[in-house]
């Protein structure tokens, strides 16, 4: 008999896309389907990548250079795919991400202005060609994201200043899924129980195939 | 009048090579000529980086992949050139600096035997083209060097099992100075007046010219 391999399954999106609920709907067919999985979140997800989140994180007084976060990113993302996810997956268990690799791809490049073929470097120099069997990208509109995420009706100044921000990552992330066969765009900004059918659906079809 | 730039130079080599106190004595040339300066040691030298060296440094019980390290090292590098190094150069300071690239390169190349061409392309990314005005290598046999880290007469099981790696270490550094017009080799296993002489030689003539 051969062994099982499992998949790896990445969940992305901006801050309000509803990530940690889609996360649930996903685990709750895989339960139902008696597919053995983990959950994974980046960065962190070992003890010395949960560090290097505190690390990229924390409110330095000193600026954070925009290669220093890249960095701290990229070791913190090979620690997982090293010590958690590539070990799980050769055990056919399945992983579930809270982010990966499209992040940086979404938020360092297109949000912070990096160069792409910089990342796109970064990216096969540490990972080679390790990538997910399948991304959920949740697409919002960056100020609805960001009002849910922070659960009131209006965004203030600061907020609205980042807005840019977010608004050049939503568009880096489309570019990216909508050239990526093996990514599916959901939209966000339907009811949450339309959201979650559709997750349900997309892995009810994935499981079964 | 034209600003001064300052000048930024690197002590290089391996444990017990005596770098602490030839940076003292380059100091001192320093000093006597009303030379204003800095020191920094990698990796390290601004909070953030402190906290990364900490990573790195930390005894883990999980497997810490060679990559993760070598990114970490990278991290807390650009932050400190970026945020402590040029800064100081723009300002005519001159920087001593306790390591820098070349260590990556020797110890995670060399020692580790992580590939050339991903060293070459990471600093490449990372740093352009910044590299110390001069480097001042302590070359030492590295079995006399851990002897005199540890402070006693022998080698136990685990020092000696690590010495490969320092004899790879060390083979990688005699192999990039000697290639490199703005480093000097200076036989760290002479009596230490002698070291001291010879940095002190360089430097005054550096400093002079």
């Amino acid at each position: 008999m051969i062994k099982p391999i499992g998949k790896f399954i990445v969940v992305e999106g901006l801050e309000g896309a509803g990530k940690s609920s889609a996360i649930n709907a996903i685990t709750h067919v895989l339960q139902t389907n008696d597919i053995d999985h983990i959950t994974t979140r980046e960065p962190g997800g070992t003890p010395m990548a949960e560090r290097i989140r505190e690390c990229v994180k924390h409110d330095w007084e000193e600026r954070v250079d925009e290669k220093t976060e890249l960095l701290l990113m990229y070791a913190a993302r090979v620690q997982l795919v090293e010590n958690t996810i590539k070990p799980a997956l050769e055990r056919g268990v399945w992983v579930i991400g809270d982010r990966h690799d499209l992040s940086s791809q979404a938020y360092q490049g297109g949000g912070r202005g990096l160069d792409k073929t910089v990342l796109g470097q970064l990216k096969s120099l540490t990972l080679g060609d390790f990538e997910p069997d399948l991304t959920l990208y949740l697409d919002i509109d960056p100020e609805v994201g960001l009002r849910r995420a922070k659960g009131r009706g209006a965004l203030d100044r600061i907020e609205k200043a980042s807005l840019d921000f977010f608004i050049r990552t939503r568009e880096r992330y489309l570019e990216l899924v909508n050239h990526n066969e093996k990514a599916e765009v959901i939209d966000a900004m339907q009811d949450m129980p339309l959201v979650h059918q559709r997750l349900k659906d997309i892995m009810r079809s994935y499981v079964s195939s």
